[in-house]
């Protein structure tokens, strides 16, 4: 199992290169709004996140109970994979673990369609022929972790379209989508409404930093399916500390924007300075690193203090690659150094 | 479905007498430590749970790789359904409805064993007929909710050899052991390594009047089933604020002695009020009283801002059955004041 972030209780790291949110941390504000909602602890939490839910709605432009909320966007994929009860789940390899987990949990048998790295590990047209009906669900994470690349809109929807002649669920994973230099011309929430078969996920860990909180969500247009997903998960499942974060993360506009601004100056540093040292790089659009190395670097920067995802226990990946987060400038000075004293020394 | 605690949030009440946490409500010093987990919300939480899981195993006397936590107690239920993957699940009725909610997650059937009125609704011995091999789990919550009835240790253990004989899981739900007069006498916390069919049910929520965090746990001796459980949860499942709550709560005894003793005598009052009054009871031995009327009670008592617990919706009871928690002494002179009214005006 996959058990990221994790490992800083086991092992004191001067920084933590393995964990992918948002640089500039929590905002404040949220910080303070989850305290707020630590005060409400001896009440039940909101079944129905009204706080969260119409804000939320309003800024995302669907309607309310489009929205199904989760400890987690690892929540919501159990949840979406307990109401829809597949035998077999087509998965793009390598990607997020915890969708064949969650699959495995209804003993359903996963089937992988391997990204190829001769091709940057994209995901390309050719998936089309393996959507047939006798797969019951696809997950699609765009961009892709831990590679950072992206599906186009276009590749999307046909997708979507074969999906829904096969009877497929499909599952855009969109967790790193504000990420994304143009978020918007990849995002599938406009278009909502046009699959029964569609559900996105979403999450405040990544964009406000605060997977310590739990906080994620679904979003679909299909009621019949929104209702069998209500009876597969507590109706307490969302904290009031989760619920306060997320209801106050929802202003935090500028923050985000600024902090985007950093992303792109410095994943475009560490690019450049990572590709300078040799080290081979996939073009990631999101806000980590992916490479390859033939290099032992999990354990050469853990030896200087710094933590580094090995991502070779990701199916369809050997030895060698790895995914670095993009932090700030101070830190990725640090990080280049280091590696550089690995590299030479 | 039953989304208990929620009312609240749709309308506003005086006194909220459906809830049944502790009657002096959270401690502070688990608040200020939730808010210290709040303050970190940027990291993942420990999938250990180490900062809990040490101090906990500790004060209950079992090892600290027999506890397994999740969100909420909720959240714990669904779990072991999903290791076990029952076809036949054996439920007495009335009894907590998340039992048969997760039954239905994994469309197994639910068989009831029905608690009957004129023996108080205690579960008695011809239970241990319906150990048949076809049922896959058995849940016994002990005191019972909504009734309050205790199964006495000497009928668990019988249950619990006639299912070990027939590969029958039992869910023994000890949420509300710490509100009996001699907790101690009842739970199987210290036999817990007797039985391998056993899963111990314990939640910090009630105990700790802290629902809005999120916090519970399963005791289990048998390493298999707990590694099963493992991959059927995601490993982030508790929030950094629950797990710092969790731990300051650990040194919370004196906190949890005075309510005991505040517990007793308001439960005693309200009985003896109760029965003045006509109301039929079923000698709760836990921090909520379960009563019949032939009164509309729920609605008259909202009339007055009092929100209660109609039961009806449970199965195995009829209208009528209503539950009130116990509550401290100024607030439930005002209850029986208002039933007073209501009986009177």
């Amino acid at each position: 199992m996959h058990k990221h972030g994790g490992e800083i209780y086991a092992r004191h790291y001067r920084l933590d290169y393995s964990v992918n949110v948002n640089l500039l941390g929590c905002p404040p504000a949220v910080i303070e709004a989850a305290k707020k909602g630590a005060e409400l602890a001896d009440r039940y939490p909101d079944v129905e996140c009204r706080a969260l839910r119409g804000p939320l709605a309003g800024k995302l432009g669907v309607r309310e109970d489009q929205i199904v909320f989760g400890n987690g966007a690892a929540d919501v994929i159990i949840t979406t994979v307990l109401a829809r009860r597949p035998r077999k789940v087509l998965l793009p390899a390598p990607t997020f673990a915890e969708y064949e987990q969650a699959a495995r949990m209804v003993s359903a048998e996963p089937v992988y369609y391997y990204l190829k790295e001769d091709n940057n590990f994209d995901l390309t047209e050719d998936i089309l022929d393996l959507l047939t009906p006798d797969i019951d669900m696809l997950f699609i994470c765009n961009p892709n972790n831990p590679t950072g690349r992206v599906v186009s809109r276009d590749l999307l929807e046909k997708i979507l379209d074969c999906c829904l002649e096969a009877d497929i669920l499909v599952v855009v994973d969109e967790c790193f989508n504000e990420f994304l230099d143009q978020p918007e011309s990849v995002t599938l929430v406009p278009r909502l409404d046009r699959w029964p078969n569609l559900l996105i996920l979403k999450a405040f860990t990544k964009v406000y930093a605060m997977p310590g909180l739990r906080l994620g969500y679904g979003l679909c247009s299909n009621r019949d399916f929104l209702d069998r997903m209500a009876e597969c998960n507590q109706p307490w499942a969302v904290s009031i500390p989760a619920q306060y974060a997320g209801a106050a993360a929802l202003s935090q506009q500028e923050f985000v924007d600024r902090s985007m601004a950093i992303l792109r100056k410095e994943r475009a540093y560490l690019q450049k300075e990572l590709r300078r040292m040799g080290f081979k790089l996939y073009d990631s659009r999101a806000n980590y690193i992916f490479l390859k190395t033939d290099l032992l670097l999990k354990e050469a920067c853990g030896e200087k203090g710094i933590l580094i995802r090995d991502c070779s226990n990701y199916v369809g990946l050997g030895t060698g690659y790895y995914r670095i987060a993009v932090r700030q400038h101070e830190d990725n000075v640090v990080l280049i150094q280091a590696l550089e004293e690995i590299i030479h020394g």
